[in-house]
This record gives C-alpha cells, structure tokens and sequence, in this order.
C-alpha cells in the first residue's frame, strides 16, 4: 500500500472549495502536497495562492492544466499559446512539479490536424518553459474524450511526442482512470522512465455514470491501482500520487468528510 | 465513395424490425448484404431465418455475437462455451462471413484474469468453428467498455490474439466508432492485412449522447470512414461493409426512412 506522505490532493476532488480551504484541509488532514486549477487560482489569485500554499508547506504536484491547442483559426490557436505562456508561469510561481497538460480534441478540426496543431503547440511552448524552469506532463486521455478534450490518448504517444526533448522538459502524467485498459500499459509505463512526472489514481465505476463525472474513489471501481502505481515505480517514479476524482456526489458531500475518506483509500487501495 | 453494393445492414441499425422486416427493407432499398443479430434470430427461429435470407438473395456478413468469455465460475464459463457453440451453428448455417466475438469486460473478474479467460475461450471454441467451417471476427471495442464489454480494445490486442490460428481461422473485425481515436490505427490495419473479416462504419457524436447509445450517423461526428476504409481496402480488405448504429432516435424513426438515409449517408461519407 502507498504511505500518506504520498497522497496529494488534486483540488477539483473538493470542488466547492477554494484554493485557501483546500490548503486548510490538507494542513487539518496531513496532507503534504496538492495540486491547482487556474481557474481556482484565477479566482484567489496566484501571489494569494503562492502565499497560503508556501505558509501551510505544501508541496505543489501539478497545475491543472495547459493544452487546448487545436482551434480553428491562427488568431485563437496565438490566443491559446499565450494564455498557455500565463499557464507557465503559474507553474513556476507555485514552483509545481509539472504544468498538466490536456491538449485539446479534434471536434470541428479534424484528427490529423488537430495532432499537428498540438505539436506545434508545445514546440512553441517550449523555449518559455525551459527559460521559467517549468516542466510540461503531457497527459494522455482515455479515448473516449479524443473528440472534445484530447487528441492524446495512449502512453506510447505520449512517449513520442516527449521525446523530441529532453526529458527533463517534456514528460507524461500517468492517470490510472486514462490508462488502466490498455494492453500495453506495463511495456509503456517501463518505457516512460526518467519522464513520468505525475501518477494520478481514482476508479472507473460500473456502470460507468457519466463520460465525464463518472470517476469514484479507489476500490469502487476496475482499476488496479496498486498495480499501476509499483509499475511506475519500477520505472522509477516515486513522487507524489494525486488524487483526482471528478464526481457530483463526492462534490456535494461534505469536503472534510470526502479528504478522510480519499486517505482511508489511499492507504488501503493504491 | 464507397458504393451501395458494398453496404451490408446491420440489423442493430433498425431494431423496432424483426429479421424478416429487416430482410424485406433490404430488398426494397437494394441492399444486397444484412448482419444479424442472435436475439432477432432466435425471434424468429434460425430455420426461417436461413430461408428468408436466401430467398431475399441476401448475403449475411456477420452474426453478433458470439464471446462473454469471462465469468466467475467455471460452470458459468463452460454454459458460455456452450451457447457460444450455438451460436457457431447459427453463422454456420447463414454462411455469415464471421461470428463477431464480442469478449467480455472484466467486470467482477480483475483484467488479467478476464483477458486469460477471453483467450482460453477461443482456443476452447477454434476445434468447432474450424469443424463449422466458420470464421471467428474478433472485435476489438472501444476501450470505454473495457469493463463491462470488452477486455479486446485494440486492434494490435486482437491481431496477437488472432496469430496463434490460422488466417482463415480467427481474424479481426474493423468497427470504425470503436478504432479511430487509436494513434496506431494506419499501421495496425496494415498489419491486419489477410485477418480482415469485417469493416463496420458509424460516427461519434459531440457531445456524446451516451456511452453505448451515443452513435450517428456517417457524417454526423468526428470519424474519418472514408480515410478508414481506405486504410483496410490498401490492407487489401474489399468486402461488403456494415452500418452499425445504435442510436435511440433512429431506431424511434420510420424504418424505411432510416434505411434510405443510411445509403445516402454511406454513399457521401464512407
């Protein structure tokens, strides 16, 4: 089983919390390390946000997220590039782990295209991250959100598009709920060493209630999570692992009460 | 474009029909080719079935579907290998091009152990299908029913399962809603050349209506049929090719209606 001292709450788990509360709940349930939403730190503020984090010492795993790449036109794709340069920045000022990002779908775009303008996107991205010190998680997706969310789904081509850089610039983000059913996850996450910069864990529900706010806590659903996580570290990883779960119950439940639970099953089921 | 000779109508698509409404359609649409599924046949009795298909002229392409291989108990798996048996017979006697073999999630099983019980299965089924003289499709399915119908979700999975018979003996079958997020799909289909049993089109629709309901249209959604068809025709695939659309509002619809859009649809898209 993975110690506690691992555990890192990715924020959207609490919902309804803001940056400063979900910094309080981490402190109140010995929480070391979170991760952040722009959209949160947007409506906090990011010197707020360095502030409450570094004074309550936490550890930032990632910020959530940069990415979108594919758009229709040169001026929305220019638009995006710089709000991913705002993006960098915030990474850097949190001094997070990694800037997550979820590239954008082909909905409108086409696929191929769509694969294009997001390595175009990185390599733009590129020079800014080296030059703040920030490193981008290129997170695959489950195939089921390639249409509206992102064209990158597999850790194979994650893989690819990493390493035409150095890998301590461009790496993945491993998220159990993405990958659990891909045959070839054990061969890829050997693969991934020296570039795995975030592992994630929630379950996949049966039945699965939503496409998007389907994910439940661990040991409520199909994922072998504990064999994920020894697989990453096999390869070598042995950071932090976040808990990410999208789910409306969950958000609705008293936010205390969902982190004592997140650590009960942590502790038991990854 | 694909031509209309090449459309074969799974029956799924118009569902408020019985097989021979369904049969009749085709005959009255020009379609020369139907799948059929075992629920409908068993309707209908495979007797009457055999018949009204042969006096329509029609040629089946598949019956869906054989597979369910996971199960907790051996007396549940070994009542499986048994229905799958009948459902041997029933391609058999219809001439079906396959039996599709739609596997078994993991479900209550554990993914390793669902995916062992998938490949016995075959082995256990491949002495009668040769016996039969039927060919085993296995459908790879979209990897967001890896638990609860699938465990074979990738066209290189089904092409390592299918290696360990003969070409003429188990091979794969195409379903476009279920590969084309795959960023290995041009050389997983090449690779598929000679084990190409079936090619199926539809579309994904944004947003997605729902998980198992959520397909349109060719040319409602986000998948390239025309590129994908090309790929299996290069693989050297020039078989009829089947519309597979579940699809709550269409099957609400006129028939006849849906099956006249169907053709025109497959003539622009596919």
């Amino acid at each position: 089983m993975a110690e506690k001292a691992r555990l890192s709450l990715n924020q959207i788990t609490v919902n309804r919390w803001s940056v400063a509360e979900a910094v309080d709940g981490c402190v109140r349930q010995g929480i070391r390390s979170i991760a952040l939403w722009r959209h949160k730190i947007a409506e906090a503020g990011i010197a707020n946000c360095v502030r409450v984090v570094r004074d309550a010492g936490l550890h930032v795993t990632s910020v959530c997220r940069g990415g979108g790449f594919p758009a229709r036109t040169a001026g929305e794709r220019k638009k995006n590039i710089e709000d991913n340069f705002r993006a960098v920045d915030e990474a850097a000022e949190l001094h997070a782990d990694a800037l997550v990002m979820v590239v954008g779908g082909c909905a409108g775009i086409g696929l191929d295209d769509a694969r294009m303008m997001v390595a175009d996107g990185i390599a733009e991205l590129v020079p800014y991250t080296r030059e703040r010190r920030v490193r981008i998680g290129l997170e695959p997706l489950h195939p089921m959100y390639a249409a509206e969310r992102s064209v990158l789904v597999t850790i194979g081509q994650a893989l690819d598009m990493a390493q035409a850089y150095d890998a301590r610039e461009v790496g993945v983000i491993l998220d159990t709920f993405h990958i659990w059913w891909d045959p070839r996850v054990e061969e890829l996450i050997a693969q991934a060493a020296g570039r795995i910069y975030g592992f994630h864990v929630s379950d996949w529900l049966v039945p699965l209630p939503d496409v998007l706010m389907g994910r439940g806590l661990m040991g409520d659903g199909v994922i072998d999570n504990m064999k994920l996580r020894r697989l990453a570290e096999k390869a070598g990883y042995g950071g932090p692992i976040e808990v990410e779960i999208f789910n409306q119950a969950l958000w609705d439940s008293d936010a205390d009460a969902v982190l004592a639970q997140v650590i009960e099953r942590f502790e038991k089921f990854v």
